[in-house]
């Protein structure tokens, strides 16, 4: 399953080399894993930090250019899963980014703290179904 | 009672002009008061939201410049009071913020919103002692 | 002339409160004035500083809520100019900001330092036609 | 080469969900690189841009903690170099992170352009000498 979203670059979001300052990329790939799973109809999202991410870039982009990003679930595993992003410029690949997130719960025990569980199947069938 | 920070600017702060992104300020603002209040003594500063803030805007400022942040106390009203922050660079004023802010407890009746109290008199204390 | 925007919130907009983190409105401010001026034709927005910005806070906002912006250009001086945001949730006026911002040029005997210029009279015609 | 800086967390950094809003991590290690080649002595730092990088969640943190950030410069190829940063939270690991980075010029024939270039040797040399 993959949903796919829209970046304007505005001014705010480059350096003064005049390019996008490239925390920013994590920022939409925080934004377009959210959208997927609500366009996925997962209701609570919260719950799912990030345990490990990277990303590639290969063209950099400039204010006013437009993105266009894909992201894609690409495997449940036990209790957590991989999702990649493609940042596409004009057709081209610009940015790659790939994160490995953990579903968790809050701890009955301490609600302050979350503990991994896992995913529910009810979940696991929004995406495969 | 005034606080004062050093902020030295950072890449990432600053815009394709080469100049600090304006909206930083605000976050150096925020940052500032919240020093103040923790400077004072005061424990819990989540619940004092901003209802009113104005910067003006003298001196553009660069990557890898220092800027002073001098953040005053100017006034407590009954549930609300007022903070002033000047930024100085090489000892000229670069930017000058105002804020007014609300003192706020959980409304006992839906923690989920918050409700303007008068201004704890310890709290007053410690700053005009 | 005003130009509207939508605004969704995201997770990374708002703060531990759960609500806004108020220099993202800021950011948004920045953006709807850059879009205002996209909108009437005006070629080349990095040259329009910031001198005194404000905002008024009426109701905070929180993750997945929708703001609209209606940005609107109030009056034109020699050389500066006044824009409002009014932000709008669910048809109530959630924020409100105002802005002064001066034309500039860069100096022809210092490219490194920006002058303030009369408004071209080209620019002024794209708003009041 | 190791260069430490610390990193006291603001309310701003933080997510509804109380920790790190995980985008500012990158920030910080892109500062933390910044600050590694500003203490090497080596002047001019824009033209190194991000080719890969990744990071690994170990421990969320939240407003008011400090993690320390230990930066080092792990290896320099030919035209390429590659960062590592540790964060510990009261001496724990709580995020680490990787990069690598190329150096770059401005290609003379198009200066709007980056070409890589081998890394000079008076670089190298105050990393190790």
């Amino acid at each position: 399953m993959t949903n796919t979203r829209r970046i304007f670059i505005e001014w705010g979001d480059c350096d003064p080399a005049g390019i996008v300052y490239y925390p920013r990329y994590f920022e939409w790939f925080n934004e377009s894993t959210d959208a997927l799973f609500r366009a996925a109809g997962v209701p609570d999202r919260a719950m799912i930090p990030m345990v490990d991410t990277r990303a590639k870039f290969f063209i950099p982009s400039k204010y006013e250019e437009e993105l266009i990003v894909e992201t894609t679930l690409l495997e449940f595993r036990r209790s957590s899963f991989d999702v990649q992003h493609r940042m596409l410029k004009n057709g081209a690949l610009a940015v790659e980014g790939f994160e490995t997130r953990v579903w968790t719960v809050r701890d009955p025990e301490n609600p302050e703290r979350l503990r991994s569980e896992p995913i529910p199947a009810g979940v696991r069938a929004r995406f495969f179904a």
